[in-house]
């Protein structure tokens, strides 16, 4: 059952939940998505009966060995004995089978499914791995967790999958794309919140000092429980799974007392832990030779857009919207990397920060999207329990599910932008935020996921962030980063003006002043005017400073609250910013998931692995092989990657004396879509990866074949239909 | 005079000598290019000269002086004193001539170049900073030195360059590609050198704790002293110039004692400083929550390309030679960052590793370069004032002056490469290293120098670096990183074993047992026969150990020394490895300078500013004006846009009334070669930036022609051959 996977999993989903805060940037670590709570009430109930069932099944079983027990000690007759017996055997089976049905239901109904999961991505891994698409950083070294080199066919990948970005994002919608450096000062990430927010918490084994993952530890403990042991009672299993569903929530004290409760001790030493305590996940060091200008490699490459705003504002003609981009590393200092590709130390974010007045969200290109239809998964629909369902973005953006054009928009330029990368559309999912999820100035959020062999993966976060970034950084740094509308002719307001007279304040309230001051200009209007009516009525009121957090006196002398009539030219405001972010190595890894695939050797005697990735992201489009060695043959492959080279296309030249049957499985490993094999000088075949059939081509016209399926500009069936079909059997093996 | 600008300035070349260094990672800090010595003999004499001259003068007009006192005091005749008077003024007016000349050769005879190259800059870089090709970062914090943002401009250029970089090395040579992490635990670069050597020297203004870099303190004094004042003696001349020379051979003592005997304090406040200590360059992290795990921002790319031989080497086939490429940023952490984008904090590095056998260095490819001529400028021509000579690339290499083929192939790619992006073929040169400029393991180095208004600015080294890298990792890591050649027979070879008695050597020396295996296994051939022919004599010989300083005892039961005979299938080596390395940042500033220019508007009343950047790096290539505002117009320009896309020529609609002189002046300043405006609806203008010619073209073709011109399949000359002129005068205003 595909949709128990993120339910049994929910620790792996935590995954997700955290990659957000990273791609948001935000600090603010929401809460998980209470998978619990969207758990099919049959299934718990089941659940929840079987373990009553297997409780009263055990305890029917050591009654009835106590009776067998007693029959014998009391020389009870033979028949009598034997009927206890069978009737202890049956309560026996009874019981396993039970015990059957529960395992099956705590895995998910899908104990074989986990298993072959695993077995998929081993097969994948491994061919990832042997042929270089990434390795472990530094192995001579015994490397470092948490971080990956991509290797030449994982590093053309990468770059075609960026190529795409840009040219899908960036230049169809005229984006500002901005680089900026990683070295990041402490003044620019207190003021986005990472400093004092940016953290996880975690234990140290009391004697080694090893780290851990405070919640990791309590999540594997509680999976571990629920999954492996079938003897605790429904009750346990629900407190369980009520940890597990409430974990994010946790404050570092009550993750603490339950990992006492429990009695969680270091895995590998079962020494006693430290309380948790927060660890800041910023990679620090220090800027300039004095050791006294603190500084972080960024978390996200979102502030150095913030902290531009006046500049590309100006530079956009001072007019919104507008959209800058940024392509770029950003780092993490993992507790304990996990997950291969899916949680790293460093990695490459793509990220956009689309500028808009908050008070029109429409999107002139929305159109262009509106129809498109794809899986959806509501907040509701998470809430009861139901599962992600087929949706038309223009439904959900005018049932107001989805909050504006503009974030809806977004949302289907991610969904081309995935499913033309090789994406499985029905292994993507667009879920959004619950409102526990959020951080409290978002207006809403959702997660591009794409399901993997550890479930569903979190890929891009498209969040509508309101005007949050810029105004803190308007604050910290002064600098007002703000936008105006130009009214066409002015326009008369009537402005509350409370003008606080700080010399009388300062006398009354020594060092409160500030406090007074700021609590004063809160006030909105109604609080206002009726301040004014009472001190002119009664020349004093009592007035509550919340920073204070009690009452002080306010005197007429002490306030000036007025309203006046003014022309205003234009309306200043901080622009909200839709913000989409894409974890680029995340979205790889699942394509490789997705674009991978084993088939028989002709033979029969192997399996052989391909990937199906399309053209756009193979990391070499072409090979060239002369069937058999001999320098005619070589001449017209050189005559062909001449050809290729002039119109772009990449390609390798493979003159081994190896089977040819080889030389493809080689290049189907790493993905190649076509193979030209020349085997006369006047016309050669066109290989298909997938389908691995051959079109007889003239040898001028092959690279222009190539070029024109690979750029998109017909298909393989048009290939297929126009020229004649290669039979020559034997060429694969 | 431009040869003078590296005399004079040496100073400002050590920019290029430092970076060097960082290129091409090595940490062995090598001598600076003895400018001093390669000043041409006349010119030197001739300031020599000038200030001895000087020296006479002042003193003379001194005598005179006291001699007219004198004449005053003893009541001399009018006509007397004032002919002593007249005598004095020429002798001042003499004075004043000599202290003119040698200012002027003390600037180079380039006063009035070095005021215009200045101001030649600041036009450059206002245009820059104002139309945000790059701008410094967290402005509004208000800065951090030497960090800068590429603006949209700015990174669109730069990802221009760099596809270039791809197309142009990667794809064309097939190299192997890959994209390792920023973060580097410590044992890579401890291995690597960088842990202990990648230095420079520091000292602190011992009140306020400022820093400052040592060599920088001292070189500006000297300069400045040379410079600025003319009554120093010629033998003090000399000195402070022998000091230039020789700054980066420099000890930290010598460096301190220096610095105390000119009298050099804090430039700021004066202070005493403290004396120079070395300070690592790195900026330092810790990688993991432990706190333990100490780790580095690489402070360049090669080194995760040589941690990954072994695999790569697999990956090709088990062939050499191959070479791996790899884009990235890396990081340096300067004492004092300068010169805007020529010494940065952080920067994209481009570097390629091109393993080779050390046997055989020749290049199949090389003939493609060898009729290249530029501008070379070898050691020798160095060291005898000589200055850079044009020189067919095929005679360095056939003259031995560049050591192998390969070296001499990647010389002329990278000429190719830096003249196609638009840098100036007469103001770069490639500078060899001096014999003292280089590391002592490497075979030979090259400098591809750019001219620009700071002085020649290194902005790729290409060495040869022999086996020094890979060996390194293989010993700090155990694994070997070798190749082999496979011979197609098995050879017989004799081989001298010498097998030291550890045992023996153990009970005889102890602690210094290791010292004398080591110097054992060290002896050639000739040295291990000799001492097998003693000890078979005498039955001991005196054996010197230089590790201990000394000569030991060696009996013959120490060591057994023979020759066998082998068959051996192969053999195994370490590859040389051949390292072109790019500063992108470097590069991109020295294209922005050689492209930029300024006209005068066409009622010459303002300076336009100009980027000349041929179509492959203008950030876009093409903009679409409607004549005037006009709905017809705007459905044109539409048109034409979307053909645009259609071909991929990124491009930009400007429909504000502004005039079209303005518009075209707005997108010169962007150097974009191309704009297409619409004054019809069958067909439209376009015109060519430098030039400002146009011609007519139907709208169905506009797009193909400017694509055509902007691939380079045809020129602008073929372009205005072909189509009808434009002639209405006033467009440009």
């Amino acid at each position: 059952m595909r949709f128990l996977i993120p339910l049994i999993s929910s620790g792996r989903n935590r995954v997700a939940s955290r990659f957000l805060n990273a791609l948001s940037a935000k600090p603010q670590r929401s809460t998980l998505p209470s998978l619990f709570n969207s758990q099919p009430p049959s299934m718990a109930a089941s659940e929840e009966s079987l373990r009553k069932a297997l409780a009263e099944k055990l305890s029917a079983v050591e009654s009835q060995g106590n009776a067998v027990r007693a029959l014998k000690a009391a020389k009870a007759s033979k028949p009598e004995i034997d009927a206890a017996i069978e009737a202890l055997n049956n309560l026996k089976l009874e019981k396993s089978s039970i015990e059957k049905q529960l395992q099956s239901a705590v895995s998910g109904g899908d104990g074989d499914g986990a298993l072959s999961r695993e077995a998929f991505r081993q097969a994948a891994v491994n061919t990832l791995e042997r042929r270089l698409f990434y390795i472990p950083s530094f192995k001579i070294y015994r490397g470092v967790a948490g971080l990956y080199d991509y290797g030449p066919p994982g590093c053309a990948v990468k770059s075609n999958v960026l190529a795409f970005w840009r040219q899908h994002f960036v230049l169809e919608e005229n984006m500002l794309e901005v680089d900026c450096p990683c070295v990041t000062p402490e003044v620019v990430l207190k003021a986005s919140g990472h400093v004092e927010k940016f953290t996880d918490l975690m234990v140290k084994d009391e004697k080694t000092g090893t780290c851990y993952r405070a919640d990791h530890l309590l999540k594997d403990f509680c999976n571990e429980k629920l999954q492996k042991d079938l003897t605790i009672s429904a009750e346990k299993a629900a407190e369980l799974k009520h940890v597990l569903a409430t974990l994010d929530d946790l404050s570092p004290e009550a993750l603490g007392a339950k990992i006492k409760e429990y009695g969680i001790t270091a895995p590998d030493t079962k020494n006693p832990l430290s309380d948790p305590y927060p660890f800041n996940l910023m990679f620090q060091t220090s800027i300039g030779p004095s050791g006294l200008s603190p500084g972080y490699m960024r978390p996200e490459t979102a502030q150095g857009i913030f902290v531009n705003f006046k500049d590309l504002y100006y530079y956009n003609g001072n007019k919104l919207p507008f959209a800058a981009a940024q392509i770029g590393q950003a780092f993490r200092n993992e507790i304990s990397p996990r997950q291969g590709l899916l949680r790293v130390r460093e990695f490459t974010l793509a990220e956009i920060e689309h500028f808009v007045d908050p008070e029109d969200k429409s999107h002139p290109k929305y159109p262009e999207v509106a129809d498109l239809e794809f899986l959806m998964f509501p907040r509701e629909e998470q809430m009861s329990g139901q599962s992600a369902k087929k949706t038309r973005l223009g439904d959900a953006v005018s049932n107001g599910i989805v909050n504006n054009e503009t974030l809806g928009y977004f949302i289907g330029r991610v969904y081309l932008f995935l499913t033309r990368l090789g994406i499985d559309k029905d292994r993507l999912r667009f879920r959004q935020h619950l409102a526990n999820e959020m951080a409290h100035y978002a207006a809403d959020c959702w997660d591009a996921e794409i399901e993997s062999s550890y479930g569903w993966v979190e890929c891009v976060g498209i969040a509508d962030r309101s005007a949050y970034d810029l105004r803190a950084h308007s604050e910290k740094s002064s600098v007002p980063l703000v936008a105006a509308e130009k009214f066409s002719e002015p326009r008369e307001v009537e402005k509350l003006v409370i003008a606080p007279v700080k010399k009388e304040l300062g006398l009354a309230f020594k060092g409160n002043q500030k406090n007074v001051v700021e609590a004063l200009e809160a006030m909105n209007e109604k609080e206002a005017l009726e301040m004014k009516a009472a001190l002119e009525s009664k020349g004093e009121v009592e007035f509550y400073v919340c920073t204070l957090g009690k009452n002080v006196p306010i005197k007429k002398n002490m306030v000036s609250i007025s309203k006046e009539k003014k022309k205003e030219h234009q309306r200043v405001f901080t622009p909200s910013v839709i913000e989409p972010s894409f974890g680029i190595g995340r979205i790889i890894y699942c394509l490789f998931e997705h674009s991978f695939y084993t088939r028989p050797s002709k033979a029969g005697d192997e399996q052989l692995n391909v990937f199906r990735f399309p053209p756009l992201v193979a990391p070499i489009k072409c090979t060239v092989f002369p069937l058999v060695q001999n320098q005619q043959y070589e001449e017209v492959a050189k005559v062909i990657s001449k050809s290729l080279t002039a119109v772009g296309i990449s390609h390798k030249i493979d003159i081994t004396g190896t089977s040819i049957g080889k030389r493809y499985a080689r290049t189907d490993e790493l993905g190649v879509p076509f193979a030209i094999t020349v085997d006369s000088t006047t016309d050669v075949t066109i290989r298909e990866r997938d389908s691995k059939l051959q079109v007889r081509v003239g040898v001028e016209e092959a690279a222009s074949v190539v070029k024109s399926v690979t750029d998109g500009h017909r298909t393989w069936e048009d290939v297929w239909e126009k020229f004649p079909h290669h039979t020559s059997g034997s060429a694969d093996d």
